[in-house]
């Protein structure tokens, strides 16, 4: 009898490489939408949690409480009553999907419409794990490139006709306009209806994802693109993981009713964690606004720190243009820089950080390019972490020439 | 511009149909794994939660907690505890992965060695959820009739070896071997370890699923099979929504590193949710013997009510092996009865049942079987409820011939 099975020869042949073993948080760690843990709100989540499982917390005996597959409906309730209040969007609880984060939003929109072969149009630079998604499904993100108001219509409609030429219809037009993922920026209004106009033009559905809408500096923002649509053009979906916590999973898909239905087929989970989504909604009801308005001062004060550290260890190496909320900033360095190589480097150095290419829909333009994320490291971290960081990018790459008042050696 | 798109033309082709509008719990709800609503410990979640959330709230500002991607390190702890304790388990808590349910356990088993076309051996009757997985990635799944003790030995080495001579090599044989679902039975230590012979003989590796051992009406029960394994053949599953909450959607997988590593590249949901988990932890490692002492209690009367409900309303054309534990009974009637026939009859008159082809590897031996799940409904819901099926099945079917002390007409 063979003391041990032989897996190899049992195993799919297409699996990732196998994940590595766990090391515990970087002492620098600038990756991940993690977000302060000083200002985490413990006493109000244990509170909301006493009063809504006293309420109805014999409901969890049953799959989906006693709300159904769509999720939690006070929770929906209160996803409908923020996006009409923050978004400009007026939607049904009905038309409302909890997903477990808004990662499960976008892999039930990509199974409902996606197969490999498939093209799919995205912001040039873009959210890092959906193209990682979308390339594990054997899809084609077609980058369109951005400038300071987000995706460039003029170059999306280039896009969209020469697709056309070839026979292509791309499923759908995947952006982030509000606080763009990894560029930071906010599309203004008349370009959102340009969106819709060449989505309308063109049949093919814009999928907006506003994950970091409501952590805006000034919560001055247009109307969310949904908003703006007369007809049925619009996916939407968002999270409570940077505005509440990303360790609890939970986020939303709204979609007319039909697409809802497709999504809701595929979703075989049991439903999504009912306890997040109880604690989520009773405490959100009546503490969202103000941890919001508590949350983004701090992460401005974060984003300062971080600004002022890149430009004191930096100086005009770093391009940068800081945003108008969030928790990333996207630095350009001179183009001798090979952020692959300097990720590695730094990572070894206890820094991590998000190297352009892996958040770019073509390696080449994103080569010397970074995300730094302020969310969850100390404005001291910050500090520290991006002196470092201009140290072992000089050692590397001789950049940046000088350091503060001490030029380097 | 066109007032709407049409999504059909840009949907996948091979979806399945739209999710049904859902429409509450019918008022005799007899299918899904619920379980008693009030012996939920509302109390002590709550307790718990205050406590882990004072200790570590601060943690949930990180993806993973401080915990990284196999889950909450004191559940992980926990697990391993009770699998030792409980399944004579002895195991590392770096080999248990949590996951979103035991459901997500099943995927990514299944992502990690099936592809289109391969082969699987299961009871015959199996988890209906796991046989649909099974089909929606195109993969045959091989039954092997069971009797008293579960899957029949001599069979499955019948079946290994017709396989063999084809040419084709099963990926693994999933078995329920403690309360099989749906027919209740304990595999036996001895036919336990025949498995394990017939698994290293052949080079197929053994996925136990372990979701309802721990609802025992005596609490004895043989060993695991995977800790009767003296090699690697063996992956284990088990889960926390029978035990504790269905709609807590936490589950665990037990598995070599290898694999272990193997499914957490391909676990792409950002964690499983932390509150659930911290919740579960605390919760668990004072209270889990106690409640779950109580409700196998509880259970027991309900499956008690169910029998006998049963045998009044049906006589001698309701046959079952009334199980050690769980919270369903398999019942066969005669070959007239047709279950996917009765299930809809049922349905609209508010009485959900789990048809047995539905259930089943190969539809026509289960063709006049029912799961009936007794953890949820009251007793005298499940008094009220088995009259009026064993009315409706009259009605459809002429069986039963007699119900009770009155014949019917």
């Amino acid at each position: 009898m063979a003391a041990t099975l032989d897996y190899d020869a049992l195993l799919a042949p297409d699996l990732p490489p196998p994940a590595p073993v766990w090391k515990g948080f970087p002492p620098y760690n600038f990756i991940g939408g993690n977000v302060d843990a000083a200002s985490m709100p413990v006493e109000d989540m244990i509170a909301a949690t006493a009063t809504a499982l006293r309420r109805e917390g014999a409901t969890l005996a049953t799959y989906g409480l006693e709300s159904g597959p769509l999720g939690y409906r006070p929770l929906r309730e209160f996803v409908a009553a923020k996006l009409r209040k923050r978004s400009g969007l007026a939607v049904s609880p009905d038309n409302v999907l909890i997903t477990s984060g808004s990662n499960q939003g976008l892999d039930l929109v990509n199974e409902i419409f996606l197969r490999p072969g498939d093209t799919v149009l995205v912001e040039q630079f873009c959210y890092g794990s959906a193209l990682a998604r979308l390339r594990r499904l054997g899809v084609r993100p077609v980058g369109v490139p951005l400038d300071g108001d987000g995706m460039r219509m003029d170059l999306l409609a280039e896009k969209l006709a020469a697709l056309a030429s070839e026979g292509v219809k791309p499923k759908f037009i995947y952006v982030i306009p509000t606080i763009q993922n990894p560029g930071g920026s906010i599309m203004p209004e008349a370009r959102r209806a340009e969106l819709l106009g060449l989505s309308a033009e063109y049949g093919v559905p814009v999928f907006e994802d506003e994950c970091y809408a409501d952590l805006l500096w000034t919560g001055e923002r247009p109307p969310a693109i949904a908003a703006l649509d007369d007809g049925n053009r619009v996916i939407h979906c968002g999270s409570f993981s940077k505005t509440v916590a990303p360790a609890l999973r939970v986020g939303y898909i709204v979609a007319e009713s039909g697409l809802i239905a497709r999504m809701l087929a595929c979703k075989h989970d049991g439903g999504t964690g009912a306890l997040e989504q109880m604690m989520l909604a009773e405490y959100c009801r009546t503490h969202f606004d103000a941890h919001v308005d508590r949350v983004t001062a701090i992460l401005k004060q974060k984003l300062d720190a971080m600004t002022a550290a890149l430009e004191e260890h930096f100086g005009t190496a770093a391009e940068f243009v800081a945003p108008e909320g969030g928790i990333y900033l996207w630095v350009a360095f001179p183009e001798t820089v090979d952020a692959m190589k300097l990720a590695a480097a730094s990572a070894g150095a206890g820094i991590a950080i998000n190297p352009g290419p892996e958040w770019s829909a073509d390696a080449a333009p994103a080569r010397s390019r970074i995300r730094l994320c302020f969310g969850n490291p100390t404005v001291g971290e910050i500090r520290e972490g991006v002196k470092r960081l201009a140290e072992i990018c000089h050692r590397e790459f001789g950049i940046p020439l000088r350091s503060g008042n001490i030029e380097r050696a």
